[in-house]
């Protein structure tokens, strides 16, 4: 598949942009027409620029309003075309998008707009260019992609095609049934976008909310499957305008574009398999990726902190042994409690904050397969040193910083790495409490959020479910669960206010944060409780209006009350759970799932916020 | 007007937010039942704290979702709305809102929903609580405030009244024609937001965009004149849910609320009085605000630096010159040209940007009556110091640090205070190309931006254009003209994209500026080109898509490339300017306007953003 992108999705000069695609490894850009009229390098400089960096200028865009016009304006339109010709001339590139009237449009006479673009197409000629006519969802009188092709269709010339976005198709409510029956040659280009569902106008949505293909709701494995089964080969680009990405690093956005781009072939050559084609047959939908390795559960949570005494009271006081330390690496320990294990290594050097929540990792069918996967949708390697005798994990950079690791299921569910911590296998079996890793809550900067999800969704297999918002003392924060089919691994992102008076993001303010599985929550916060765990206070008009909210037994409340908990319950099951104090800008939860509870006490959320707010010196 | 606010509007803890509304001068606040939840004050210590700060607690809300319920259901209604009534008795809070009902609703006869709200009625008695209903604009069966109204009029119970919201009547498109003759008894509470009109649905636009009266587009003052009319007496009250006030400073958002119930109340006392009215006859909107002072003209400009020479370079080759120092201030140096006076203030201290906008003047017909309007509309006053026979000059501190000052028009024109820096009156006049002032742009952190639409508009009576957004190499810049009418005064408020990658807002790469009319722009671009003035470069790809865009003659084209002028036109005339390079986050651009030209070139904005995305090294 030929991968494009157009440079308004990017931030930073014309220049920049084109570095940062070519780096990322796209084929080629579409040159947005704003960048160059801004740019101090003539198209002659840019011209030779992608040559160096060996990218192709796939399209120059937009041209507006140029169609559909008063005949008496029509003159203008193609004075205004053949600047444009000129320029793309020196530029080097042959596509032109010809977006359908929004401000102008007169003409609602099909006949006749395809007479304009007819002779638009002879003007065009002249210069060896393609018009690609696109639909825009808003245009005032072709807005429709299947309008727009059976305009192109009776324009009957060798130089006027399609260009399709996904945008304009999907924003309103539109199918691309269909395009699977179009002449490919008759389709010049491909735009790609995807976006949330959001009922706003449309004009707004599409100015500020697209995101990357898979970091939205639309269905673009449908889309590509059909430009597959018609035969369309030529490039499929993004164009995305997104307020975070305008403004983000142009190297990470482009590198998050690109994932996507390879994410949705892989997706779509699965869907062609499934419904019985063959991705080979064209050339659209080749793809060498191996398929994703779901986490089959946790391997290990690695906490990183110069203050190891209080990390370690806090494992001793929620249960945890210490399984050993790491032969090679003496600053490394190993905690284990039933089927959790926890590394904890020792960081003297850490300067932002004393303890933080290092890496994640997850057990998988193939560990190798895994990276390889990673690799191929330009996932950052993690080296750690080992020695050669050592099990090899494989680790990935997350876009939040977090390390994650693919492992392998190992013995009995006990990972081969954790012999070189000098456990024996028994130990980690007596008195457990603690019976699992329920999910581990992990916090985004706002500006990488899309990308986080499109990297959990594209690496590991997670889907995000729907987002919610919770009300803590200094904003909202955004919360949606990622998790495997199975539910084995769920892992809730949270991106937290901008903190806009307190200076940037800060970690510690809004902590992210382990929560372990029990059968008996009373249990382990007695005990925890008896050797002297700080717990995160929860207020007594909570419990008050705990009775009145669920019509709870008082005597029950008072329970929950006595041992620091909170509760809440869906239609399914009941949920009690408590959590820590912070340590640097990690802490611990432990809950207890009763019946069926699928939520993760979100409504308790805003006390916690509350809580960690006074703790902070908020 | 008895003023409330309810602490969902406000960032941070409960107590906090009761301090920071006292400390602003509210009444007092209605309690946001989440805010107590979370609290670890008792219901009893809450009703001290409001004692000690002299807040009443006006209202405790939301009651959710307990009539328009099944019959089978209302008992556990009255049982949770007991637990309420029990609570605020403790609070000493004697109103509850009640919302129309949005998830459980299965009762759609208006008698029956009468009867529930009786029946509630009668148990809130026994606790001496009165039941405000209110319409959400959401709601499952009642969404309109005439219906909500129509069935407390059934429920005919002394308990049971009315809660009228602003946003849930403008949000639907609804009027509030027919106040004027509710009965004011059954009014038993006031809430008032304002709104941007945004297409999306209510449901977000609600919770995430609410604003405070005056910042937003709904018709307030005509509710509020209705309320006037029928006799309503009772608290007014804020409530705003927004995503910014609940992370911003939580004693800027209250002053900035009670603000807008100012400048509100003193809008409607206006319009009672239009439309021959007695303001005075009722208590709502009593007022004692002087009428604000229109800006008839700019006073001055003041430049704050710590590079001088650097400054007064620019001024000299702008054609500036030098009018004299100040007296008693011998760092302080006014320079004019024509009826422009720039004053420049020496400031070696200065350490994040060497030189800065500090100050604007504005020249009104009653500079004390200005400076006393600002003060009961709680602007913190700058004092400046001065010997006894100098002049007094009121200033006031905007929202986004800027200093602005109410001048006297002066003789002919020329402000008495600048007699202090020795300068004759004739000095001005000679060879003066520049004629004025043209607008004055400041950059606004987003956090604020609201506030800075309110604050000039109340205290300079400045009024709000449509806001555009221009597209720079690292974000959107949102742009939104405040002017005076006769449009003397122009300040375009800009706000930029967050800079996620670059660290926190920074005024170099956002620099705000000065732009100075002429009436030939060439002329001033020749001399100043000759002082050896440095001009923000212009790409020649700028001048050719000029040709193509405009079909302009290109020798003409080429001339503005020859002064390195910028060209924008729309129907009413031209425009041709220019930029000077920056100084620490200050530049200047000197504007002709040709014909009737209404815009400020907001087309060329990306090309100047561009090139100071370049010179700023971004």
């Amino acid at each position: 598949m030929r991968t494009s992108i157009a440079t308004v999705c990017l931030s930073g000069t014309l220049e920049e942009k084109m570095r940062a695609a070519a780096s990322a490894g796209f084929d080629g850009i579409e040159v947005f027409e704003p960048d160059l009229v801004v740019s101090p390098s003539s198209p002659e400089q840019l011209r030779e620029l992608a040559a160096e960096l060996g990218l192709s200028l796939d399209m120059y865009q937009p041209f507006r309003d140029g169609v559909e016009v008063a005949p008496e304006t029509f003159p203008d339109s193609l004075r205004r075309l053949r600047a444009k010709c000129e320029l793309m001339n020196r530029l080097g590139t042959t596509v032109l998008l010809v977006c359908s009237n929004v401000a102008t449009g007169v003409l609602d006479d099909d006949q006749a707009i395809a007479e304009q673009l007819r002779t638009a197409g002879d003007v065009a000629d002249e210069y060896g260019i393609d018009l690609a006519y696109e639909a825009l969802a808003w245009g005032a009188h072709v807005n429709d992609w299947r309008h727009a092709h059976r305009i192109v269709e009776l324009a009957d010339h060798p130089r006027v095609g399609t260009c399709l976005d996904s945008f304009h198709i999907f924003s309103r409510g539109d199918t691309v049934a269909g395009v699977e029956k179009c002449d490919p040659d008759k389709i010049f280009f491909v735009q790609l976008a995807d976006a949330p569902l959001l009922q706003q106008d449309v004009l707004s949505w599409s100015r500020h909310h697209r995101v990357f293909p898979g970091e939205g709701d639309f269905d673009l494995v449908d889309l590509l499957g059909r430009l597959h089964e018609c035969g369309y080969a030529g490039p499929v680009s993004l164009e995305i305008f997104n307020d975070s990405f305008r403004q983000a690093d142009v190297y990470r956005t482009a590198v998050d574009g690109l994932r996507s781009l390879r994410w949705l072939e892989d997706q779509t050559a699965d869907a062609v398999r499934d419904a019985g084609g063959e991705p080979e047959r064209e050339p659209l939908v080749l793809t060498d990726l191996p398929a994703p390795q779901t986490p089959d559960d946790w391997d290990f949570v690695e906490l990183r902190t110069r203050e190891l005494g209080r990390v370690t009271r806090l494992l001793h006081q929620l249960g945890f042994s210490l399984a050993g330390h790491h032969r090679s690496k003496d600053s490394v320990q190993a905690w284990t409690q039933g089927p959790v294990r926890i590394v904890v290594s020792e960081d003297p050097g850490a300067t932002v904050q004393p303890t933080r929540l290092a890496a994640l990792g997850f057990q998988v069918a193939d560990p190798d397969l895994a990276a390889y996967r990673a690799e191929r949708l330009l996932a950052r390697a993690v080296d750690r040193a080992q020695q050669p005798d050592e099990t090899v994990l494989h680790g990935v950079l997350a876009p939040d910083g977090t390390e994650l690791f693919f492992g392998p299921h190992g013995n009995h569910g006990v990972p081969p790495w954790l012999g070189e911590f000098g456990a024996d296998q028994d130990d980690a079996a007596s008195g457990a409490l603690i019976t699992g890793v329920d999910h581990v809550n992990l916090a985004q900067p706002w500006q990488h959020y899309d990308e986080a999800v499109l990297f959990l969704t594209s690496l590991l297999n997670l889907h995000p479910t729907s987002s919610q918002e919770v009300a803590g003392p200094s904003g909202l924060v955004r919360s949606q669960v990622m998790r495997s089919e199975g539910n084995t691994v769920r892992i809730p992102l949270n991106v937290a206010p901008m903190a806009a008076e307190q200076g940037a993001f800060t970690g510690a303010a809004y902590p992210e944060h382990v929560a372990l599985a029990c059968s008996d929550v009373v249990a382990v916060a007695r005990r925890a409780r008896r050797r002297g765990l700080a717990f995160l206070p929860v207020p007594r008009n909570y419990y008050e209006d705990l009775v009145a909210r669920f019509d709870l037994d008082p005597e029950f409340v008072a329970e929950l009350e006595s041992h620091g908990l909170l509760y809440d319950r869906d239609e399914h099951g009941e949920f009690l759970h408590f959590y820590t104090a912070t340590l640097g800008e990690v802490f611990v939860e432990v809950v207890e799932r009763r019946g069926g509870y699928e939520g993760f006490g979100a409504p308790n959320a805003p006390v916690r916020l509350a809580a960690q707010y006074r703790e902070f010196g908020g």
